[in-house]
């Protein structure tokens, strides 16, 4: 299997490091999306929402959006599942994992696309032209504080997000931190729960991927 | 099972069309959003995020966000799948109701709450305030409208969203075309296959839901 790859942006980070946790190796075809090449004839082919990731199949079959991705290579290699192992488990999985992306990884995309320099005219992915709104770059900003606060409150009761056991929830909140940090939106020094959670997931191989 | 609930809001409405196509009765509890109920402290309990809609278990245990409480009810009564029923399905479905949500029912939401009178300082759902964004309710009436050409397109190849059989993606679609019209953003006239579409999916019982 080929993952369409950009080794410096968090969506596909997400599907390296569930990929790196379940043991399983993919082909990475690195696409230039700094130089627009995302946005090229030859790309829009490969998906026309002109994003990464995007996983291939061995029989051409493209599936794109992290989460459709990382369900598909959760099901063709079950074990360690990352999703849950039963119906409640995995709606308590799919619930974090949503909260996640809604309420951090959205809004840091807001904090960063609305005022980055190189994203002038395109201040969402895709192939349609969006002005910055420079309102928007400080409401995601704010967010994320206080998104990371309702994390730092939920570990307080449980050692990863989704509960008792790592899954794709832990990988989401994991890229959000790293991203978030390297727009110098730290986690708060009085945030232990998240701190600790922070320190835990880090020391795991797979978050080099 | 108990479904806190909002007659008027389109995200329990997916879940209440979900449980029809299911055949799966819930108990619908009316949670009163136009005068605040759910930032008042008995509400708060029960989802911190203040929204609806949440799954309440036999048992006392909560689920929110709809994918989540979707999935669970797929899980607990598996026909008709509304997810598919192998992998590359599931991952299809998934893919597909990820790209309505983010491109269609996010934009939707722009587009309405940074301008309803009702809401100021509500731009968000959730317990924190937020100012309106007039830009970005701009914003989220353009990329509806650009949504609703790039459904268009994919419809043209296939009868549902997801592919050739009906599933969650059409239920988030339905909603927000719904959505869209009520705020006068219709279906263009010249997007026959969307609009075949949308007859056909109303056509069904659930839509009433």
């Amino acid at each position: 299997m080929k993952l369409y790859d950009c080794s410096t942006a968090p969506s596909p980070r997400r599907v390296r490091i569930f990929a790196a946790e379940k043991g399983l190796e993919l082909d990475l075809v690195q696409v230039d999306l700094a130089n627009g090449e995302q946005y090229g004839e030859h790309f829009r082919v490969i998906n026309p929402d002109c994003v990464v990731p995007v996983l291939e199949l061995d029989d051409g079959t493209r599936i794109s959006e992290v989460l459709a991705i990382c369900y598909y290579l959760d099901e063709i290699k079950p074990e360690p599942s990352l999703f849950g192992t039963t119906p409640l488990e995995r709606a308590e999985t799919l619930m974090w994992n949503a909260k996640v992306e809604q309420q951090g990884l959205m809004s840091m995309m807001d904090a960063f696309r609305n005022v980055a320099k190189g994203l002038k005219g395109h201040a969402l992915p895709g192939p349609d032209e969006f002005e910055q709104i420079p309102a928007l770059a400080e409401r995601g900003r704010r967010r994320v504080e206080i998104f990371f606060r309702r994390l730092d409150d939920r570990l307080s009761t449980t050692d990863f997000i989704a509960g008792g056991r790592y899954s794709i929830a832990d990988i989401s909140g994991l890229v959000l931190i790293d991203f978030a940090k390297w727009v110098k939106i730290p986690i708060p020094n009085d945030a232990g729960n998240l701190q600790r959670w922070y320190k835990a997931i880090t020391a795991r191989p797979s978050a080099k991927a």
